[in-house]
């Protein structure tokens, strides 16, 4: 089951700089800022009424955010839904026909999570999350 | 101040085929499909979890989302906060340089709305919204 919208991402140039400006926006500072090397890049988070606005740069070439700016410019990278139950969520998925991009739960930064492929989703990339009870 | 997210707006060419997608997606119907003529817009909501996702189709040529699809493709058109105080919001962010599509509120699906500019957020298209109490 989809239980609730968990996070947008916004692809950025320059995380410190996107920080300042949804700080103002939303006047709440990011509670965190971490780099997650095993996906090259690096993150802030500004959790608010139950969702959170996640913040991301690539970093290096040759990553998929940075590879996202080059062609269509800073933005919505993904979506976040959380599950109750991962796997069997894909296999629903799967059994239906919507294209995956994994086909099983992969270790993320705050749970297991998956993605479903954009031209299944009116070009939405969607990521699924099951968080740790 | 920032409630909540409210809404994430994802630009379609066909809303009942998209609709069918986000159904087999989410696992929930759509709770209504309607038109908003002066908009130029038709919708479909998916409530889960607090928040929705908004399938928007324009209607004919020349309306905004239809304008999105035309250079963009389908995807994410903005995402929608709920405030408690729309024009303290706007007050604040216009003294903060935050650049505004409306400076003031107007009425929309919800409640009374007002959009940011995309170049002040990167390139992400905010609107904000206080609903009804």
């Amino acid at each position: 089951m989809i239980k609730k919208l968990d996070h947008i991402a916004i692809a950025v140039r320059d995380l410190e700089a996107s920080a300042r400006t949804f700080q103002q926006i939303l006047g709440i500072p990011p509670t965190k800022v971490q780099e997650v090397p095993t996906e090259k890049v690096r993150v802030a988070f500004f959790p608010f009424g139950g969702a959170e606005i996640e913040l991301v740069q690539g970093l290096g070439p040759g990553n998929p955010v940075a590879n996202f700016i080059e062609k269509r410019g800073e933005g919505v990278h993904h979506i976040c839904l959380e599950v109750d139950d991962l796997e069997g969520t894909l296999a629903r998925l799967a059994a239906a026909g919507v294209p995956l991009l994994d086909r099983t739960g992969k270790p993320g930064a705050c749970g297991q999570v998956a993605f479903l492929h954009p031209r299944g989703a009116n070009g939405v990339l969607i990521e699924l999350v099951q968080r740790p009870t």
